[in-house]
């Protein structure tokens, strides 16, 4: 085990949460207090607190404050479920904090259940990097996308966490992370939880992933999910198909690393998940200046989904699915 | 034809070229004046001019004016051809100069040629931008990658002329223009030409493309090259490999425009390209500030191979090649 991969991103502090602000990684690791649930939904929308997971347990505890500032609850829920669409992990925190509270619990006992989502995760994320890591031979290479570690979850992380375990098992000998446009996820976030830990990496442009795979450096690419639907399909960050596409054509396997949580079974296939459109502005600025032309137009969706024929196999803590589809699905997740 | 399609970013000014400086754009318009081979080569070499053919006419420019001030035309010549590795139109122009020097041509005749290199690619630009466009059926989109337009070429462009002829033509109703990382030549430049043009255009991460395609909105890809071996094999900007697996993925059309200078039947296939390696800040640091944390490596290959079999036409000013090979590129541009 790494010294470094206890970094909680996501802190209870007695009355309110403390997040470590991803917008400012790695220039500086600055912390931003939230003390209603107004503050967490602004925190989310804004990308302090990003990755699916993570998103949901910051979530819970806005809830939770809620119940302490005896706040109307279902107007904080529809506020904290409205702040970004394609994550069901927020959803899925919002559905188990509700069912709690029609069940009559308390303020206490809703914060006790914001723990519980949050211990649950950093299991779950220890479990999955072991069911994952097993699934890798020896001197492998493994490209990631995005930012799936630490600070996407309660800790350890989903995808990140099934490299932190392959590392530690001596199968992982080269780690390559896409930078991840526009937020550059890859490139500040997951090179600094990677540095942290002393896990050498090379960043790569996104684009760079097809002529890195015919190289034949990587043999996984190992991503996480924002949402996978009843068939297999998964939803996740910009890219991902693109890369899913590109390891088919090279004979690169595919794994999908997500809690239980990011199931969505009420969604059939990925064609019905939502897909955020998030500001042009993102790809038409870099650090506060302008670097697009005026006059010009952006199009920027956030995720994208990739269809379950291109995935080798998800990984979630309760079992891996190979060649995922609606029947394996089934026999895992169904009700 | 458009107003703004005579931007001329390689200029001869009687005694000094004069280069628009693609660095500074699309900021500033700032012009750098090179007075010596040595000034043309560091300008090569800094990306001050870029795009294969129009570093193949600032070459020739650079030894017609090694020529006037009685340099040592081996040295001139070694100096320019190793300022960078991938675009055989370097070479080529290269050679095309040291042929006629070896025949005895004085500076003004020298100078003579590299006026003819240029304009030959201006008139080869229009024909392939004729030819190009008589491919694409109506209401059409299109996705291009990089620069390839005025700013790439002695004007009007490679595979953003074949764009400009479409929009002309109106057969192509929707542009869009990849990112382009890490330098950002489509951001920077292709959207500021675009603009100037009046076309509407939508700039996509790189990553988005695959996304893009699946949606329907595009129904060709079209790119530039900076070398095509005998095979049909197109070395050209990083992800334009990733660029054509997705397209064949969904069915999209591929189509490299290049003019014959980019052809090189020395090269038998792909697998004998150089791939250029730049330095890997340009991944670790935006607008001079350090942008990952200290420690992280980076990977920055700037080009890539696109096998044939991923392309459905070459156009050049000598005709279109469909569905390339070694036969049909041996038949129309075999000795």
């Amino acid at each position: 085990m790494h010294s470094h991969d206890s970094i909680r991103a996501v802190q209870w502090r007695g009355d309110y949460l403390r997040l470590l602000d991803q917008r400012r990684l790695p220039q500086e690791e600055s912390w931003l207090d939230c003390r209603d649930a107004a503050q967490v939904t602004q925190a989310i929308r804004d990308l302090a607190v990003r990755g699916a997971p993570a998103i949901g347990i910051a979530a819970a505890w806005g809830v939770a404050m809620a119940a302490r500032q005896n706040a109307p609850m279902d107007a904080a829920l529809a506020m904290l479920r409205a702040a970004r669409p394609t994550a069901v992990n927020l959803m899925w925190a919002l559905d188990r904090m509700k069912k709690r509270i029609a069940a009559g619990a308390d303020a206490g006992a809703l914060a006790a259940e914001a723990q519980a989502i949050q211990d649950e995760d950093l299991a779950a994320n220890r479990k999955m990097g072991e069911l994952g890591a097993s699934l890798i031979a020896a001197h492998a290479g493994v490209l990631t996308h995005c930012n799936t570690g630490s600070l996407a979850t309660a800790g350890y992380g989903t995808a990140l966490g099934v490299i932190r375990a392959g590392v530690a098992a001596g199968r992982i000998e080269r780690v390559y992370a896409g930078e991840t446009r526009p937020w550059q996820q890859g490139a500040r976030l997951t090179m600094w939880e990677l540095v942290r830990d002393g896990i050498p990496a090379q960043l790569i442009a996104d684009s760079a992933a097809a002529h890195l795979m015919k190289s034949g450096a990587v043999q996984w690419v190992i991503v996480g999910a924002d949402r996978i639907a009843a068939n297999g399909d998964v939803a996740n960050k910009i890219g991902t198909y693109q890369l899913a596409i590109a390891a088919k054509y090279h004979g690169v396997r595919f794994m999908v690393v997500a809690p239980s949580s990011t199931i969505d079974m009420a969604t059939g296939t990925g064609e019905e998940i939502e897909i955020e459109l998030r500001d042009p502005g993102e790809l038409l600025h870099a650090a506060g200046q302008r670097t697009v032309v005026e006059g010009a137009h952006a199009w920027n969706p956030v995720f994208d989904v990739t269809p379950a024929e291109l995935i080798t196999a998800i990984v979630t803590e309760r079992g891996v699915i190979e060649r995922p589809g609606s029947v394996a699905m089934q026999a895992m997740f169904g009700w």
